[in-house]
């Protein structure tokens, strides 16, 4: 502890002097001032301070799911956070409106001499990535180099360290694969609902037969995607077919978790899943939040340089469109949907079963 | 002129009896009532009053743009109408968060009772399409028909007819085409100009050598890319090559549509060309807000029924994603920027040039 | 149940026949069409058809809260409803941007063939507060009249039944009354609360010395409000003061329901909790978001209008901006950070305690 | 020019080195670290980034109009800034949602420790304030005390400096005055103008007339508002009249300025005022967007401490929302529309004068 010999001031504790020190445009440097650099600097040095703030509560959640198991008091904390990043995400997001007021030609004032350097060499950025779980195997390769090519000896440690460490993806994976209440001691759930989406798919499938009666090549069609639905839910149930989709990379997470995200989802009014429930639907959100992003970006850039090389040399305009869709985490979680069936048919939980998932004073 | 009886009230006035009338949950009529089939209601019927005002507002400048020539003071109000445009799309897209509100499993309740309609089959949002001036040609096909066999013979005319008539691309493109201050008599801008694009290249070439002096086949990659950029120019500049790219279909404006909205760009400061500049750009924000719009919806759609077949029988996510960025109408517009100078480079306006492009007040 | 004869389209199903013919503008009626009047009527649709879906949403929340006590498992539905309705409020809001596109001078061109309709004519909205909860007593008048005195006949009873039957804030109080964990059989939590409220109000007593040491007259002042903010303690934790204080219109929950709502908010780590403490969270939510609404909708009618009479014949401006603070509900939870400590200062729960306030799967 | 060593990187130009050194958590320091403290820092650190940005816009708005008169080709560029301003203040405004992520106890955690710094220290807002023309005289006291003794020694100059220089304000009080088309040589425009209010008046009577004629109280009351409107009208063109009511505080304009402003608005649709109106209403957007920042703001602290001391030892809470309404600059133009006539009523240009507002190419 350091003591002060001043008041705490506003200005003082925020260090406004050293942080509004830290705009220094090429342009000006150069004696060529071009008023619209100040923009670009603010901007992104907007979005590297919510970066550190999204990685600060990143390592919040990760502390908190590194215990096993995670307290069930510690995953509202958890949700917390990540309902936090979802936010924060929202206003970078937004962010582009201001860079958007920004016009091609102003932007050609300055962006040659931003060269060599890159929005690809954010190491804060690449860090979230690997800390939500990102696996090097599915980034796109951007000019034929890995993505750490790209950055600066001195950043490439913050960004590559998280890499291997346990990620957001694997504690959820673990933590998801203990939950206890998958496995029901006298009752073959899984089984149950095997029978309810048979008869699902059967009703699918008379559906699809009225829908295009007159119609025999969208009927062929239709049912052939029917049939590879059916196959889609035997990898769900069929450890081997999992197994199978997993290595093919259909499937990330373990067969256990993957089954209790179902679970969760399917039950999620029971008081001791609801926060579970919200927990996974928010991971969906930070994944789609990131495409969003991802996919603005990729418009914004488009707009504002045509199809001429990025600042970092890049044809980067192909490398953005193609992650905006590559780049996701919780696929798995994305398409648990495909699994639902309708509150109507969902097995009943046993009485005993019911009791465990509510809470202790009403017992 | 109808007689009024009785004052006006507001209930009247917004004819609510009837408005809150057209709420009819098929899930409710069938004795199987599910909750959240309102809010597919009223989020849908919102979505095609806010159609109904855009379809209202592209009347309003189709007409004011069938006059030939525009007058600059209606320019201004024509502006002013798709700046309404993009706000409300703003709108229309934030209401996705609504949407996303309702679980797969609260959608699952009520989704088979829909079967086959499907939001395939707004008539207004094709209107919409088509009044923009989307062609037939680049649709993409869904289930392997055209658009319109998705629509009830009774809502076809609503959505068709506007193909038939001038679209409002055709009517920037006539308004482009006749601007008077491109063709400059004794001053060939043109010829400047493409002087100034070489030195340009040049320059970015030089550039590419730096950033990938150690890296032979990164830097190889740049040469290519940017000879393709020097190809792209020689479209511009040359109208053989200009007839070949439109007839390729990489351009759709006419030559001198495109050399008018480049000239705009570029001398967008010069006070006649104010107006027009902020017109082009309004023109891409309302592309962007619908590739957005398409994105998100693709989204939600992905999340909400993972791959199982839309409501209307179609395997929809695939063509909702495909049509994200194939369903735009000012690409060449959005990529203009391609083509521009910095300011820097740009050729002075001749003095008597610069005159007729100002007002009259001030000569 | 009725039967269809035709199969279900998109048109037929949202009743875009009837629903797109209710856009009746005066101005067309009466031969002096008006572009913007669309817009008018469009923008108050919308915002019907949301008040609609709100309506339907409390509705369900209220059937929920009608049973007591609230199981567990129906809190996290309530909730799920509740978060909607922000999300829709905040779509209403933006909303204004929309009319905001419309000018003062194109206003003009309407507004009076709207007289003497007006927006305080909407039973829909005033049925949500109603149900909402509020009072009567509280409301501001405007013209000197009771607010239903602006309705027309036919639609009063929508507007004022709501009145009469138990609204949200009456089932919050009674769900919060009856909360089970309030009282600690041997724990006498609410004397060691006030003990640590004491010292920390002693602290602050030291801070305000500190901050103002060279300012008698702040210092005064600061200390006087200190003062003031004890004697505000002092009505939280003595019924007798408590009972003053909502006699006096200070505060509306009664003083168990106050005190569980200050207990969750306290513990609202705890399992048992985290529900219930984003119940509350959401509803000062939505009460913000109505404010929000208000102050915007009376910003931008002020702007429309200038000082001239609303279309009501009212003086409307005024009136608006005093419901902005005044109709609120749930001021009681907005200021329950008034009497929160920190959690350094927090008492730990009893071992028992926590225990009853876990999942039975845990014991 | 300094020469650089090395190759620009991202992280190096944007000195994220320096920049994601300046969280310092007083917390952490002390040995009790708050996770959300970090927030806290992050977020107003953002909000000072902007600050500068704003700054910045102003800046290059107050060089552009200090010219005298302004070149027509550079009030397009101005309101590009003042554009660019409202788009950043709008994700200023949407990042309280951020901070709303932190809880009440949360935040208790450290606010103790930042006393006595407080955000109305904040120097480069008060300097935003400054340039756009608050004026000492109309600012509440805080604390009895003038706004900068509030301020540490070291930065006052940058919030008080801009007070003596002609503010944004004054630029357009200047730039309106000097307005040449207000005066019609042989056409008494203001003449014509007055009569046409006169008999809008007398319709207005008529319409309170006709609603309120079994209400003879608020009939009476209506009157009188007319009346007050009729003499508000004569502060506009009885110079007297308009003087008396600057005097009283209750116009800031010069009487000049003043009605080239509503003759703007009157006339926005001529070539030469097209860019003019939009100016005038971005700076009511301006006026606005900071107005809902206060009030959000103010609902955001009012939520987060209660009624407790503000970190700056104020009773911060009132002085938020006394100044959500009176720190206005542009009051006169919000106004504007009192004054405004229907398009009906408007006296038609002169064919002389009309021409003078178009372009030369026209001619």
């Amino acid at each position: 502890m350091t003591d002060r010999t001043e008041p705490l001031s506003y200005g003082s504790y925020l260090r406004l002097k050293e942080l509004l020190d830290c705009q220094r445009p090429e342009s000006a440097r150069l004696g060529k001032r071009a008023h619209d650099e100040m923009l670009f600097i603010v901007t992104h040095q907007t979005y590297e301070l919510w970066f550190k703030q999204v990685l600060h509560e990143l390592d919040a959640i990760l502390a908190i799911m590194a215990v096993a198991p995670v307290a069930e008091r510690d995953v509202g904390r958890a949700l917390a956070h990540l309902e936090r990043i979802v936010t924060i995400l929202r206003v970078v997001i937004g962010q582009i409106d201001i860079l958007e007021t920004m016009t091609p030609l102003d932007f050609l004032e300055f962006r040659d001499l931003l060269a060599p350097s890159s929005g690809f060499q954010s190491a804060q950025f690449r860090a979230i990535e690997n800390k939500l779980g990102m696996q090097r195997g599915r980034r796109l390769r951007y000019n034929e180099s890995p993505y750490e090519a790209a950055l600066p000896e001195s950043e490439r440690s913050r960004a590559l360290d998280p890499e291997h460490a346990p990620s957001l993806f694997d504690r959820v994976d673990a933590w998801l694969s203990r939950m206890p209440f998958v496995r029901f001691r006298d009752f073959d759930f899984w089984r149950v609902y095997r029978d309810q989406v048979e008869a699902m798919l059967a009703g699918d499938a008379e559906v699809i037969g009225r829908s295009h009666a007159d119609n025999p090549a969208a009927l062929a069609a239709q049912l052939a995607q029917l049939e590879a639905t059916r196959r889609e839910f035997a990898t769900v149930f069929l450890p081997d077919e999992y197994a199978k989709a997993r290595q093919a990379g259909l499937r990330r997470l373990t067969h256990e978790a993957f089954l209790a995200a179902l679970m969760i989802s399917l039950y999620r009014d029971e008081p001791i899943l609801q926060t579970p429930f919200r927990l996974l639907t928010v991971l969906v959100e930070i994944d789609e939040a990131l495409s969003l992003w991802r996919y603005r970006h990729m418009q914004m850039v488009s707009r504002m340089i045509g199809s001429k090389i990025g600042t970092g040399g890049s044809s980067g305009q192909d490398y953005l469109r193609r992650t905006v869709d590559a780049h996701r985490v919780f696929a798995d979680l994305f398409n648990l949907s495909t699994y639902l069936l309708p509150r109507s048919r969902l097995p009943a939980l046993p009485q005993a079963v019911a009791r465990e998932l509510g809470f202790a004073w009403a017992r």
